[in-house]
């Protein structure tokens, strides 16, 4: 397989399982990808990812652009040798970071204006800077530049939103035609939650030539049937033959309600960033570490998982090294927590194949049921 | 062997090199022993502690009893088996973080009161109760409750804490007679900066039946000669069939210091927590690694050295790490330190062994002299 070529294997419902090539290998969908914002998925090292059973991380463009910047990054040989990890990374286009993080945007056809959240100086992102950042990045997969609409926007913000961010597709799919290079590009369709304008932008953008198509703009402050209703109306509109991506989504029923929509990536910062807060997510259900009930509980956090927090130590351990905010306490919750997540994804793709993923949604969702989800 | 026995198989001038055998197997010496304070040392999991060649590591009797309490500990099966670290450990007596940490202490021959400095709850530590402490922690090693006395006490002041702690000592003895398990139990000399305090108090200290003693109260304040010449003074006091331990000191080139005036055993917390600092020693010298001239450095931290930090990643990646305040930064320059101490112990006793310890004292000297040591 070349770079870009996806295979479907199986399919159960709508639900997928396929494999998608890249320059830095195979990835085997469904797929959980976790986020290593600035170079690091944070408190992990190469190898605890390759334990918990990581195919592919992403990597945050407008974070490395900023620090340590994509051009010292493109001096070290791009990201992969600069972090030391040889799978495949997809970046993201930047945008959702200068929506939600940056100061002072300004936006106009051309791009958008903000202010470093770091040290408040002036940057500029058009469609061709964000690729250009991601060449020297030097991703496997690239985001085109899209402007996310905030939770509540009204139609016609939606609308004049997502005429940009096809605009910008087409931009960035221009500054790297295809076939240029070894690196994929995907599309992001927007769109709001308004269905016509959803079928509006994934028509506008699966016009523009892109190895993948992405749902963005989920999972911004909606309730959940809201963001199931956008995913179901939408994830069938994108081509079959593609991967698709459904954006910084989400907790593990959201992940089967986007597998069983038709989706095969995700990437969220939930298993990480919980992990540091002390939330674990076990075959078992949630677990609050720092409760007292397991100051003295000789038990594994997960008697299923073979991590190393759970093979190790017990929850009296974990529990003690959390409310002692030793630094050991976030790299093994966070080994954890991806162990779980990457499992969870892994064990979708096997039920799709062996045609039992409705059984395997239901196994999750009695134990993630109701408040859990 | 059995557990206090202590064989001297070399020496080279006053250097030796030995092994004192324990419950949880042989440490060879001179050793560096990581301080793992409060059941963990920071950032490192046990696995990163044996790849970086540690034989025993340090405990802390006052955070322990403190959080999360030596009877929880024990109903655990005892530190090893809580931390998950089968090899040695030594547990200090709690003593200095009583004179250093804590509120509002007050001192009688019983003991001492102190407050927490957790929550300010008011607690007492006899001779006897931490012995108890260190009964439940079950730690290969137990130290004495001492009292060290702060720098610039007078010489009463001095005179007076010596019989205190020769006292306390004799009643940690008490508390568990030689023999009675496979605990060891080390005295410690104190006497501050007076010679003949000294002399009074391991005359004093190992008139009590001890498997090792240790000097106490060195790198407190004083000037690198004040505290040479208190270690070379009493260091040779001290029985030569006993291991002889230097408590809290200190940078590399004081650890060769004391193995050339005859100490075996050392902790320090400088390797972990200037690691967390962002100041690292390699085979080169110590390098900051913030500064701005290693923003594009691709070769190793250090080229001789086979740690996880140096193998995998480089100047560059590291800086970024650090100054990104990642969370990965903390654990690479730890295992980084560690690894570089522990070789440093382990490099002398072979320079021991082969009667060239002086050649390689000046050797590790002609990169740490001056201000780098």
């Amino acid at each position: 397989m070349k770079p870009g070529e996806f295979i479907l294997e199986a399919t159960d419902g709508a639900a997928r399982a396929g494999t998608l090539m890249t320059a830095h290998g195979a990835v085997r969908t469904p797929v959980f990808m976790p986020v290593g914002t600035v170079g690091s998925v944070k408190s992990v090292d190469p190898d605890d990812l390759n334990a918990a059973g990581a195919q592919i991380i992403l990597g945050n463009t407008y974070h490395l652009y900023l620090r340590p910047g994509d051009d010292l990054v493109a001096r070290r040989g791009g990201l992969h040798r600069f972090m030391a990890w040889d799978q495949p990374i997809l970046t993201d286009s930047g945008g959702f970071q200068v929506f939600s993080l940056s100061a002072l945007r300004k936006l106009t056809p051309e791009g958008v204006e903000f202010r470093s959240h770091l040290d408040g100086s002036a940057h500029f992102f058009s469609p061709e800077k964000v690729v250009s950042i991601q060449r020297n990045l030097g991703s496997d997969i690239m985001m085109v530049l899209d402007e996310c609409p905030p939770y509540g926007a009204d139609r016609d913000y939606a609308a004049r939103s997502l005429e940009l961010s096809a605009n910008w597709a087409a931009a960035c799919r221009a500054a790297y035609p295809q076939g240029s290079g070894d690196q994929l590009l995907f599309g992001i369709v927007q769109g709001g939650f308004y269905e016509d304008l959803r079928a509006e932008s994934a028509a506008r953008t699966i016009d523009i030539p892109c190895e993948g198509y992405a749902l963005g703009g989920l999972s911004v402050g909606e309730s959940k049937p809201e963001m199931l209703a956008i995913m179901r109306h939408t994830a069938p509109l994108l081509p079959a033959g593609k991967p698709r991506y459904l954006m910084g989504v989400g907790t593990p029923l959201d992940i089967l309600d986007g597998i069983e929509a038709g989706i095969d990536m995700f990437d969220c910062v939930l298993p990480t960033r919980n992990a540091r807060n002390g939330t674990l997510f076990t075959t078992q259900g949630r677990v609050n570490i720092k409760r007292a009930e397991f100051r003295e509980d000789d038990g594994p956090l997960d008697p299923n998982c073979p991590c190393l927090a759970c093979r190790r130590f017990s929850r009296a351990y974990l529990r003690h090294l959390y409310v002692s905010r030793e630094l050991l306490s976030y790299r093994l919750n966070t080994i954890h927590n991806l162990t779980y997540f990457l499992a969870l994804a892994a064990g979708a793709r096997r039920a799709i194949q062996e045609g039992r993923f409705a059984a395997y949604k239901a196994g999750v969702e009695a134990v993630y049921g109701g408040t859990q989800g």
